[in-house]
C-alpha cells in the first residue's frame, strides 16, 4: 500500500459498503473494500433464487467487476476478525490493515432469538447458500410427496410453513404458493401440487406492520387468492424436523394461551435479524438486536473517524429508529462518503451536518403480478403495485447484464409458467458454518 | 402403478435416458424414468459453468418439466441401488419396482485409475457440484494471489494444471487461459491475471487423439495463442495440495524416464472416466472401464428385455468400440425405444436388427471464438469451427428458455469481456460423497 496516501477502509460489499466505495471514486486516498464474499448480493430478490425463479448469478455481481473502473479502490476477499479502534487497524484474518477512516457496513444476519437449534430445521434467507438450501428443501418436499404412499406423511410433505410476517415472509409465502399452484401443476403424476398448503405465521396482531392497515389487509387477501393461509397472533414455541409448535399470544382479557402443532417437513424462518457479530466486538454500546448505537453523523461515539452504516447500526432520527432497508444504508453511505472526501481534501476536521433520511416508501411483492406499495401517502396494490415493484427492482439491480437477464427470465416464466432454475443441488449449507 | 399395463423402467435422465423416454411417448405402457437428480444436465457445456460463463440453470433443465407433456411417463427422484435381473425388479432405495423392459442409461463418472486420494486435490468435471467447485478454486486462486506478498507462493497460485488432453481438458485449459487473459484483466490491483500460467498435461504423444493429426496440431496452436502450455508424453505420478509430480513416458530407445514437479494450487482432472458403479452390480461381464459389454441390439447377454446404452455400455461395431459421446447414447436410445414400442404392440418378440451408429463428426472448443471440428472428412478450425460448435450446442440445448438465455449470456460476455457468474460460493462438494 501507498504509505503517503490516506487510507480509507470499507468493510462489507453490500448496499452500504459498495455505495460508500462509489462515493469515494477519484478521491485522493487509497480505498480498500473488504468482504467475505467476492460478490455483491441484491438481497431484495434473494427469495426468487429460493423459489427457483432466478439463478444466483442473476442477483449477484462480482465486486471487482463493479469497481473495476475505480483505480483508487482495491478489493480484498477476506474475513475481518477484529477492529482495534485505539491503534486504528482492522485485522483481515491475522493480517493488520491500517486506516485513517473506517466505514463498517457488515449488515445483519438471521436471528433465532436464542433458539439456535431451530436453524437446522428452519433456515433463514440471508446468503445465496440459504436460498439454494430453501429451494432444495421445497422442491425435495414435492418429490418426496410424489413417492409417499401414506396420506398423513404426504400431507406433512405438502405443508410449508413460513415464520415471520414481514416483507420477506410475505414474499416467500406468496412464492411457495405460486410454485405449487401454477408452476409445478402438470409435472407430477401421483400428487397434485395445487394441494400444497402454505401457512404464514406472525406473532404480532397483523402482517406487514410497517405498512398501513389497509395495505396489510390487502396483502392478506392477495395471499389468500394464491391459496396461502395467514395466521397472526401465534408465537413459535418450538421447531423440529417434523413441524412447529405454536402458542396463541395471550389475549388482553387474560384468556389462557392455546398450544397448537402444525406438521410440516419444510419450515422457513423470516422472523428476525440481528447485527453481524463484528458489531459486538467493537467495544461500543449496542442495542438488543446487537446494532451499534451511532451518533447523528453515523460515527461511533467518541470515534469520529469510524462510521457504522446500514443494518448493523442503530440510527435514531426524531425518536424513530431507521429501518433495516437498503435505502437507509445507501443514503448513509453517500453521506459518509461525502464527509470523508471533504476531510481528505481539507486541513483539520470541518464540522459535520447530521445525517437525515429521505424515505421514498416501501413495497412488498406477493407472487406473480401481486404486490403492495406505499410511498409518501400514495398506496398501490395488486398488478399496478407489482409493476412498480418490478420496475424499481430491475432498475436498481447492479450490472446491465443482470438487468436484461432477470427481465428476460421473468418474462419467460411469466408467459410460460415454467421455471428454469428448479434444480435440486447440494448447497454446502451447514447451520454451524454461518457467521 | 397400473398393474394391467406393461411396465418400462428407464434408469438415468441423461442424454440416453431422456431420449428413450421421448421415444416411448404415447406407447401403451407405463414408463417410469428414475434419476438421482431432478434435472437433465447438458454436459457438453458444463465446463462453461466451471469457468463462470454460465449458471447451472442455463445448462440444466428439470426432468419433470421436459416430460410434462407425456402423461404415460412418470418421473421418480431416487437412487437405484440394485437390479434383480432374475425377478425383473430394480430397487429405488429399498423399494422394489417391477419392469417388463428395462433401459439402463446411468452414464459414467470420473476415474482416477485407482488413485482415489487424488480426487480431493484434482476434482473432475461430471456434476454441477464439480463445476461449481472448480469455479470456486480457480477464482479463489486469483483472489489469494492478489493478497500474497511472496513471489513463489503467488506463482503457485497463478499456475493452473489441467490433466488430460481430450476435448474436456482442452476446453477447460482454453477457458482458464481466457479467463486470466481477458476476463479478469482489469479487476486486480496487485497481480496481473494475464500472468496466469495454464498447463495442459497429456500422457499420450498428442492431445485430442480422436481427431486427425492436423486438427490436433491446430488445437495446440490455438491453445498457445491463448497463452496455455501443452505438454504431452507426461504421466501423472502423484497429486497433492501443492502441485503435481510427473514422469516423462519412457521413450522407445530405452532412455530413462525423467521426473518433474509443477507447483500449482489448482489442478483439474479430465483424464479418464469409468462406468457408473451400477454397471458393476449387474453380474454381467464388464470391460476395464467398468462398462457393460452389450449385444448388437444393446441388450445384456441372455437378457433381451434389459438394455444398457450410452457411456455405461461397451458397444463394438466392426471392431471399433463406440466412443462415450452423447450422439451414441441418443441414437441407441431411439433404437431401443423403437424395439420396445414394437414389442409392446406385438405378440411375442420379433427378430431385432442390430444397432448401427451414424457418426456425424466431432468438435472441441478452445476458448472464445476458437475451435476445431471434423465431420465426415471435412475439417474446420478457428472462428468458423467455433461458430459451428456454437450453433450445434445451442441447437441441442433442451428448453427454449435455456437456448435464449445461454445465447444472450454469451453475446453479453463476448461483447463485454465480462462474466456475470463469477461467484465464489460454497458448493457442498465432498470427494467421498461422489457416487
Amino acid at each position: 500500500m501507498d504509505a503517503e496516501r490516506k487510507q480509507v477502509v470499507i468493510v462489507g460489499g453490500g448496499f452500504g459498503g459498495l455505495e460508500a466505495a462509489k462515493a469515494l471514486d477519484g478521491v485522493d486516498a487509497a480505498v480498500t473494500l473488504i468482504d467475505r464474499a467476492n460478490y455483491h448480493l441484491f438481497q431484495p430478490l434473494l427469495y426468487q433464487v429460493a423459489m427457483a425463479g432466478l439463478s444466483p448469478a442473476d442477483i449477484a455481481s462480482p465486486i471487482r467487476g463493479i469497481l473495476a473502473d475505480e483505480p483508487n479502490v482495491r478489493v480484498v476477499l477476506g474475513d475481518v476478525t477484529r477492529v482495534d479502534l485505539e491503534s486504528r487497524r482492522i485485522f483481515v484474518g491475522d493480517e493488520p490493515v491500517a486506516y485513517d477512516w473506517l466505514v463498517l457496513a457488515v449488515g445483519a444476519q438471521t436471528s433465532y432469538f436464542g433458539h439456535d437449534a431451530w436453524e437446522a430445521h428452519a433456515p433463514g434467507l440471508k446468503h445465496i447458500e440459504d436460498a439454494l438450501e430453501i429451494r432444495r428443501r421445497v422442491l425435495l418436499a414435492f418429490e418426496r410427496a410424489e413417492r409417499e404412499p401414506d396420506a398423513h406423511a404426504r400431507r406433512k410433505l405438502l405443508t410449508f410453513i413460513v415464520i415471520g410476517g414481514g416483507p420477506t415472509g410475505v414474499e416467500l409465502a406468496g412464492a411457495i404458493a405460486e410454485l405449487g399452484h401454477y408452476v409445478l401443476g402438470r409435472d407430477f403424476r401421483s400428487i397434485d401440487p395445487r394441494e400444497a398448503k402454505v401457512v404464514l405465521i406472525e406473532a404480532g396482531p397483523r402482517i406487514l406492520p410497517s405498512f398501513s392497515t389497509s395495505l396489510g389487509q390487502s396483502a392478506v387477501e392477495q395471499l389468500q387468492e394464491l391459496g396461502a393461509e395467514v395466521r397472526t397472533g401465534l408465537r413459535v414455541v418450538d421447531i423440529d424436523a417434523a413441524g412447529v409448535d405454536l402458542e396463541s399470544a395471550s389475549s388482553a382479557d387474560g384468556e389462557a394461551s392455546k398450544r397448537e402443532r402444525i406438521d410440516s417437513a419444510t419450515v422457513v424462518w423470516a422472523a428476525g435479524v440481528k447485527a453481524n457479530g463484528l458489531a459486538q466486538k467493537l467495544g461500543v454500546p449496542t442495542d438488543k438486536q446487537g446494532r451499534v448505537i451511532v451518533e447523528d453523523d453515523c460515527s461511533l461515539p467518541g470515534t469520529p473517524e469510524v462510521f457504522a452504516i446500514g443494518d448493523m447500526a442503530r440510527f435514531e432520527e426524531k425518536g424513530n429508529v431507521l429501518p433495516g432497508v437498503s435505502p437507509v444504508a445507501m443514503q448513509q453511505a453517500r453521506y459518509v462518503g461525502k464527509i470523508i472526501r471533504w476531510e481528505v481534501e481539507s486541513v483539520g476536521r470541518p464540522p459535520r451536518e447530521p445525517f437525515s433520511y429521505f424515505d421514498k416508501g416501501s413495497m412488498a411483492t406477493i407472487g406473480r403480478s401481486r404486490a403492495i406499495a406505499e410511498a409518501r401517502g400514495v398506496k398501490m396494490r395488486g398488478f399496478i403495485a407489482w409493476l412498480a415493484w418490478l420496475f424499481i427492482h430491475i432498475w436498481y439491480l447492479i450490472g446491465f447484464r443482470n438487468r436484461v437477464a432477470v427481465l428476460l427470465t421473468w418474462a419467460w416464466s411469466y408467459l410460460s409458467y415454467k421455471r428454469g432454475a428448479r434444480l435440486i443441488t447440494s448447497t454446502g449449507w451447514k447451520p454451524e458454518s454461518k457467521p
